[in-house]
């Protein structure tokens, strides 16, 4: 190793520490902490901000990248110590291009516009968070306009979430997605379903009865104590402190053990993900994930690929029976397949199904592109939601507290956030493709409990790699192809018509 | 505020965030993280320990003091901003005078120590320990070879845990202590109290029920958990996050409700101490506990001065009798008070009464002045400990874990800790008489349970300065005494004799 390599190295370790104590902080908070913690909080969080701020745009990291790319540019590409070269300079750049000032505008416009957004949503009244949000979009321009090389400025949204990514390439992908969804629904709507899950899960059980319940669950698929948590929270998420002490958390309602089931599944994808990094990564930041698209896979892929299947249906029933028999009501396997694979347009994202929700994503994308480009105004912004969602899902928006007040992200500055969710899941499917190659008898492992080798396949091909490969890099080698829609719809189509939702093809 | 203060201000803001950072992991680590997770946890910590030494030791910090000192001197010597600089100063002439070879040396011995410690611990077997005691020794003495103007070497040690305590002092104070305990003891010795607390609270109890009964008492004297949590440990510790931020913790053994509950005590006084600190102090670093002698006093506050005083057994029977009724044996107030007060000599400074206790301290500061002015090798150091537990305690040491193996402290290098739990003691006796004097009604108070006077009066004169009068001042602003041991001393031959353990005096 050289000593700039050395000192790359040792100055990565140092941001990997903070980025997991900044990760400690966030989840204590969400889980643990009493509830007058969170002003003095607020400031502790926001010195490590500063302080991973003051580290990832130290000149002197400038210098010592300066130094190391002409000797990276002869070396093995695809080496630790290369690619370490590649995302520290990346990271660097993110973080010094943008003027301080900016920096601590943006900021303050988040925790106002949360305040905001959470004003006007308890009020159901758009025009109190118009400003606000007006003034996100503002900041996004000012943002974008701090880099330079992108062909369209919602790049510069997108990359901050998913490297790499342009709007060249989503906007046709995300339109044929839509192209093809629309019919689907609109073919399942002659079905009658109408409650969420077709009414499984439904009932009144308490938080200590399903936490065991989940966890039983869990363990069956591969959490494991020694480098696992599972506590409860108000919004789901995984939490890397490390990648040997992972955090997973869950939400029980007491009405509908579906939520804490599926949040259980989807975050375990998340903390599976960053458990399994290679150790030679670890503390370099590499051990991050790659994007958030890709982050997203690995959750949908446990909690619907796998969680919404026949064989695990299978694997789950008798699992259930003895641990929350109530929550099943009565039914089997084959009933529990058909009531977790319904089509039902609704008007909150959160709680739409499979199919539905990559619509409820689409409409966000065509939006933010629409504010980005300047063709939307934020004050035709509500209309424009509420036509989305007639043309896309055929639902009539009730009020904005239900339509276009109904996320956070954009309160907080996220645009270019959304499409990741709808990547995930397309990311997720072409994955599973590949892993029935190798893995032909598949159903028959998730049928019987087995879930070890679909694990160490999901290690072998992701997990291990963290963000050594930028997003494109690692859906390329794993499934020799782009990001493609085929072989979400081909999945959604066959799982479908399989359970009853869609009539049979001739 | 002129710029030099609020320069100071910014700086000590960021080190306060640091440390409340340092205490999350800590308390993450004991209560929360997966096993797993400690390797990172090393690193993580040691990040942040080396961020806040930067800081500390920054050569722009002392140029600031060496800017404001002549400013302070002509301030209110009681206002914050003049006493922010005398403890920045303090802060900074710890951290720059220790060279960074000398921290990583004592850093590393600490480590080695702690596992020397533990197998030989394990193994029964001082000789295996002998050498990393050795070596801490010696780093002891060069430690202190980096300050000037001690007049005893032991003082350089006290000062890191009891800011300006000398050895001049504590020699004379500790001896009389000695000198009047030894006989008390004898002649308690006489009553044949042979099992810790008479045999109250032994029994079988699950974990939760005791967690309950133990939140329900410490709910009743002011637990509030708004900012205040209470979690299982090994070894019990109080952590402030932040003062609005407070964790507690406490053991659960299944055979002695006793640890749980005292525990429980004990950890509450320690947390209370820091959440009531005045607002004006939060986040300059004086919201920190002044020195651990203070911060004891008001642990043993609660679990002795009051947890074992005969109104608050009035009013605690009761309470456990609606939720662990079983842990009172069939005790009344009365005897619950006698079985709590008793004195029986034993091997085990943890698991000692009230009495005794200062005993082992004793010995262990006997041990360590002549340790450390090198009238005693550290060969020779089973022998002495084994003829001191003789001499002041009249019990046989059966071997070297339950003797001089039996404590973490000086594996880790910490001489000079031990007198601190004793100076508690005193110091709470102390401040009992005061407390007397201002509240007449107490031991009503204390019966019916109504503690709010009683907290409020610790805030008043203790809690709310944190660190902003040295332990010295705070005492004689307080009790208008020096330490002292007669109200110690009066308080137990009173309680003793009150509780049958001692004939009354003639």
């Amino acid at each position: 190793m050289t000593p700039e390599v050395a000192a790359l190295r040792a100055r990565m370790a140092e941001l990997s520490d903070l980025h997991g104590i900044s990760m400690l902080l966030f989840w204590d908070q969400q889980t643990m902490m009493p509830a007058a913690g969170a002003a003095a909080r607020a400031e502790r969080s926001a010195t490590i901000a500063l302080a991973i701020h003051a580290r990832e745009s130290d000149p002197e990291l400038g210098a010592l990248l300066d130094a190391l790319e002409p000797w990276a540019a002869g070396e093995d590409p695809d080496s630790d110590d290369v690619r370490l070269v590649y995302w520290a300079r990346r990271d660097f750049e993110k973080s010094v291009r943008v003027p301080a000032e900016l920096t601590a505008e943006i900021s303050k416009a988040n925790a106002l516009g949360q305040q905001a957004w959470q004003e006007a949503r308890a009020a159901n009244d758009f025009g109190r968070f118009r400003d606000a949000l007006a003034r996100q979009i503002e900041l996004r321009h000012r943002y974008v306009a701090c880099f330079d090389g992108h062909e369209h400025p919602y790049d510069a949204l997108l990359d901050d979430f998913e490297p790499g990514l342009t709007t060249a390439e989503l906007r046709p992908l995300f339109a044929e997605l839509r192209d093809a969804l629309v019919p689907i629904v609109a073919a399942a709507g002659a079905s009658d379903h109408v409650v969420r899950n077709g009414g499984a899960f439904l009932g009144r059980f308490g938080a200590d009865a399903q936490r065991i319940a989940v966890l039983d669950v869990l363990e069956g698929i591969g959490f494991d104590p020694d480098f696992m948590r599972l506590d409860p929270t108000v919004h789901p998420f995984a939490a890397a402190i490390a990648p040997d002490d992972i955090r997973l958390t869950t939400k029980y309602d007491e009405q509908d053990f579906a939520v804490a089931l599926y949040c259980g599944l989807h975050e375990f994808g998340h903390g599976l993900y960053q458990a399994r990094v290679d150790r030679s990564l670890f503390r370099t930041t590499l051990d991050d994930p790659v994007s958030l698209g890709v982050h997203e896979s690995q959750s949908r892929l446990w909690e619907n690929v796998i969680g919404r299947s026949r064989p695990f249906c299978a694997w789950l029933v008798p699992r259930l029976a003895a641990r929350l028999p109530a929550a099943l009501n009565g039914l089997d396997a084959e009933g529990l397949y058909r009531a977790v694979n319904t089509v039902q347009p609704s008007l909150i994202r959160t709680e739409a199904d499979e199919t539905t929700y990559n619509l409820h994503i689409i409409l966000r994308f065509e939006l933010e592109l629409a504010l980005t480009e300047g063709t939307l105004v934020v004050d035709d912004l509500p209309d424009a939601w509420d036509e989305g969602m007639q043309r896309l899902l055929g639902v009539e928006v009730t009020g904005p507290a239900e339509g276009v007040l109904q996320d956070v992200h954009w309160s907080a500055g996220h645009l270019g956030y959304f499409p990741t969710y709808t990547l995930g899941n397309l990311l997720a499917a072409q994955l599973w493709v590949r892993l029935q190659d190798d893995l032909p008898d598949v159903d028959e492992l998730l049928e019987r409990g087995d879930f070890g080798r679909v694990r160490e396949w999901l290690r072998e091909h992701v997990h291990r790699h963290g963000r050594k490969f930028p997003p494109r890099e690692l859906v390329r080698r794993v499934t020799r192809s782009d990001l493609t829609i085929d072989p979400f719809l081909r999945y959604l189509r066959e799982k479908l018509t399989d359970s009853g939702v869609l009539a049979p093809t001739a």
